[in-house]
């Protein structure tokens, strides 16, 4: 009887060792060879999967996107707008290891973005998504709005959740727990 | 008579080099041979100049950081403190092309920062002084703030440049003038 694969599980394992690596070790650690010996399994079975490096690059970013999608979604049907708000701002910051092992992916992928077309249209797709979500917020908490404010609003959210968590994952020691929380509080007050 | 080598100025020519190398073709291009090549010079005269690649990225992140600097105190003698802050916090935006190479720069350096120690010291360095500038500004419009409460201030105004920035140099059509101007305005906003 053929042993039976499970490919999508397979995918994931890898994808899941690849994105690891990518965050604890940097993007050029992050060869084939590694994230074989991360998952335990052939460079064969890593090449089978990923065609590239930037392939690898997008699965995992797809996969911290898809993770911090997933503990958005538990928030977001809170009563309170402003606490909801604030919960979703605080869930993106990286304040924990696994957080900023995240934001280390987002920090590769930036930074390789910036001269790949490919990659800048999976930045794009990735983005549309989470502004989206931060627009039905503060449709919900400033419903007389113009489209305009609230993309304003939008631009401001997203863009101080990104600048802030560069910098705590660059400097974890200064940004302690409460100057996040702090900052975060100040960052929903300013939208609402 | 030997000839006489100017080297602060040979070697400022090959950090601009090096600097619009990473900022247009990323990282990886930015060989030695390719910086030679920009500079129009040997490969020996870059690596007589740059041990490694680290080194001249730090030279790079550090012509940028200066440029942006010499921007920035034009800025800071006006009188009309939420003018001055809208004026510094637009400067840093990328909203020519110039900015936008410079911002390349940094997304280059935090790609790399986030798994390199050494770079993240030059970080929190060259994040010491801009923040310092900032501060400055904070402490003029809000003399009555506790430190706390100003550190607030510079972390949402320092977050929200680098997060919209980071939004505009890779989706550069979507953020025009008008919208980084009218989110620049709201950053000003949240901080006076």
């Amino acid at each position: 009887m053929p042993k039976v694969v499970d490919h999508a599980a397979r995918r994931a394992e890898l994808v899941d060792a690849a994105w690891r690596v990518i965050a604890a070790e940097g993007l050029e650690a992050a060869t084939v060879r590694r994230i074989a010996q991360a998952a335990g399994c052939t460079t064969g079975l890593v090449t089978h999967y990923f065609e590239s490096k930037d392939d690898m690059l997008v699965a995992a970013l797809r996969e911290v996107h898809r993770r911090a999608g997933q503990r958005m979604v538990r928030h977001v049907d809170g009563v309170d707008i402003a606490a909801v708000l604030l919960e979703v701002i605080l869930d993106a910051l990286p304040m924990d290891e696994d957080r900023q092992l995240e934001w280390k992916v987002w920090l590769a992928f930036w930074g390789r973005a910036a001269a790949d077309e490919r990659l800048r249209q999976e930045q794009q797709r990735r983005y549309a998504e989470w502004r989206g979500l931060l627009g039905k917020l503060i449709r919900r908490a400033r419903p007389a709005d113009t489209a305009a404010d609230r993309r304003t609003a939008v631009d401001l959210i997203a863009g101080a959740i990104d600048g802030l968590g560069i910098q705590a994952t660059l400097e974890p020691a200064k940004f302690t727990d409460a100057r996040l929380r702090r900052a975060a509080t100040a960052i929903a007050r300013s939208a609402l």
